[in-house]
C-alpha cells in the first residue's frame, strides 16, 4: 500500500496544494485563491475541500495520507504549529493554522517556513537533487533563504535560521527594511536592485532608463536587466552590484556550511544565463585563493511549485523521522 | 565496564593529549613538546607513548579504551584520516596520522579540525554544555570557528566548513592572507587588531601606543587592550573596531544556524569583560529591530584543554553514532 502526501504553500495571493507520492511524483494539483478578507477558518474549510477534491481525483483513499506538511511565510512555530506574524495576510497572526487543518482533515501534518519549504522542495525534487548540502537564495521582494546540511533542513534553535536576506555584507552599508544595515536583501533583492538604479537616476546619472523611469514613476528589476542586457552602463554597473553581492553571499556560505551547490529562486531569475554568468564570475573572483571551490550556483528548476512540492517533502520526511504532529494536536 | 576516550590537540608547539570517562571526566592529562623537526613518525611514536603512560597513572586497560579523537590543524580529509597541509608543521603535508596513530595504540579513531574539536569541547564540557545550538570564534592569530547545530557538529561538503573568520563583512575591505578582501578575520584577530592600531600610528595618529611601537617595533593585541582600558583614544577606536567585527559576524550567524550562544575563545579573550561587553553592545546595536533576539555571547571556559577534551569527546559521539575508524583503516 503506498503513502501519500499533501503539501501546501500559502501565499498572499494564492494556495498551491499538491498530492505527491512518496517517490516525489506528483499525482495532482490545485490553486485557491487564499482571500484573507475571509480569514483563517474560511481558509481552512476551503483547503481542506481543496484536498478532498485532489483525493476525489486521483482515487486515493483519505487513509492512505501520512502527512500533510504546509508552508507559511514566518516567523512562526513550528512547534506549536502556529504563525506568529504575516504581513500579507492582515488577520492570520497567531492563528494555529497546523492543528487546524490537521484536524479538519484527519490526517498528520507539519508548519515550516515557506522558504525552507521551497529549498527542501528543490532538494528534494529539483535543482538539489543529487547533492546532500545544498543553499537557497530565493530572490523576490525580499530575499529568503534555505540551508540542507548533510541532508537535514537547517531551522535554528527557535525556528528563524537560515534568514539569509539579512546577513550583513557591507559595515554600515544600505539600510535594510529590517533595520540592519547592509544586509544582502537591500543591494540584491529585486527592491534593492531598482532602488539602487533610482537613487542613480536621481543623482541625475545619464542612462537609458531615464525615460521608463519618467513615464512610470519607477522602475522594475525586469527594467533594469533588460536595459542592462541591451548594455546601458548605468543598468549594468547596478546588475553588476547585485551580482556581487549574490556571489559574496555565497562565498560566506560556502564558509559556513559548505554547501556543493547554491541553488537561486524567485522571480528575478527570469534574468536568466545574463544574471547567473554573473553571480558565477564574481563568486570565484571574490572567493579565498587557499584551494579551488568547486560549488556550483545554478537556478532552481520546480519554478512556483517548489514551496507546495517541498512541503509534501517536509512532510514526507517528517513521516519517516517520526515527526509528524498528530491530527488534533 | 565502563568506556574511556583519548584525545589529542596537535599544535606547533606542544600535543595535549588527556584521557577521558563518558561522563566527561577528565582523568589525566599530559603536554608533550611537537618537535616538529622530528618528522611525524616520531610524533606518532612518542604521543602513543604518551598515551600508554596515561593509562597506567589511572591503572585502566587499553581495552576499556574505546576511541582516540585526534584535533589538528587543517585543511584535512576526516574520511581519509589525512592532514592535508600544514603551516606550522612543515613535514606533516600529507601525513595519515589516523590510521598511523590509531594502528600503533590499537584503538579505533577520529580525525577532525581543531577549531572544530575546541568547539565541540566547550559545547561537550564547558561554556556550551546546557544549549543544542552554538558557534564558536576562537580569537588568536587568525580566526577559527566552530559550530554546533541541534547537537550535531557541522563539517561541511568537503570537511572545509566553519571557517568563520573567512566571513566577508566588508565588500572590498581589508586584505585577508586568504586572498579574499573583508574577512572578519583582517578587523578582528590579534593580527588584524593590531595592524589596524599600526596603520594609524604610521600614519601620524597620536597615541599612547606611539611610545611601545616605536621601542619594540611592532604591537601585540594586548598592548592595544591595555592601552584602550587605560583610556588612549587611538587604542580604544580600534577595540571598538574589533568588538564591531564579531559582534557583525555574530548578528551574521545568528541569521544563518540561529544559535542560543555565541563563545569566544582564544589568546584574544584574556581581554575579559572589557572586551566582552563591547561586543555584546554591538551586537544589539547591529541586529535587526524585527524581534529581539535573545542569543548569548560568552566566554570559552575550558582554555588550552578545550582542543584535546574535544577531540576525545568526538571519539566518544563517534563511538555512540558508530563513526569511528577501525583501527589500521
Amino acid at each position: 500500500m503506498e503513502n501519500y502526501f499533501f503539501g501546501m504553500d500559502l501565499g498572499g495571493t494564492n494556495v498551491v496544494i499538491v498530492l505527491m507520492d512518496a517517490t516525489g511524483k506528483m499525482l495532482a494539483r490545485r490553486s485557491e485563491p487564499t482571500k484573507v478578507s475571509l480569514g483563517p477558518a474560511s481558509l481552512v474549510e476551503r483547503t481542506a475541500d481543496a484536498c478532498k477534491t485532489l483525493l476525489a481525483e486521483c482515487k486515493i483513499e483519505r487513509s492512505n495520507v501520512k502527512g500533510i506538511g504546509i508552508g507559511s511565510p514566518g516567523p512562526l512555530s513550528r512547534s506549536q504549529g502556529r504563525l506568529i506574524k504575516l504581513g500579507n495576510l492582515p488577520g492570520f497572526d497567531n492563528f494555529p493554522l497546523r492543528p487546524e487543518l490537521s484536524r479538519r482533515l484527519a490526517v498528520p501534518a507539519v508548519l515550516d517556513n515557506d522558504a525552507n519549504a521551497a529549498c527542501w522542495g528543490e532538494f528534494w525534487q529539483g535543482a538539489g537533487k543529487n547533492v546532500r548540502d545544498m543553499v537557497m537564495f530565493t530572490l523576490g521582494t525580499g530575499i529568503g533563504g534555505g540551508i540542507v546540511c548533510d541532508g537535514t533542513l537547517i531551522h535554528g534553535s527557535d525556528d528563524n535560521g537560515a534568514e539569509l536576506g539579512h546577513l550583513v555584507i557591507q559595515m554600515g552599508g544600505r539600510l535594510c527594511t529590517c533595520g540592519q544595515h547592509g544586509c544582502v536583501e537591500a543591494y540584491a533583492s529585486a527592491t534593492g536592485t531598482t532602488a539602487r538604479a533610482q537613487e542613480l537616476l536621481d543623482a541625475g546619472r545619464d542612462s537609458s532608463l531615464a525615460q521608463v523611469y519618467q513615464n512610470a514613476g519607477k522602475l522594475t528589476a525586469k527594467d533594469v536587466f533588460d536595459h542592462a542586457q541591451a548594455g546601458d552602463a548605468l543598468a549594468l554597473e547596478v546588475v553588476d552590484g547585485t551580482a556581487q553581492a549574490l556571489a559574496l553571499t555565497s562565498v560566506n556560505m560556502r564558509h559556513v556550511t559548505e554547501p556543493e551547490l547554491v541553488v537561486l529562486a524567485g522571480g528575478m531569475i527570469n534574468a536568466g544565463d545574463f544574471l547567473l554568468n554573473k553571480v558565477r564570475e564574481s563568486f570565484h573572483k571574490q572567493m579565498w585563493a587557499l584551494r579551488h571551490e568547486s560549488m556550483e550556483i545554478v537556478y532552481a528548476t520546480l519554478g512556483e511549485n517548489a514551496g507546495a512540492i517541498g512541503a509534501a517533502g517536509l512532510a514526507l520526511y517528517a513521516f519517516e523521522h517520526d515527526q509528524l504532529y498528530d491530527a488534533g494536536t
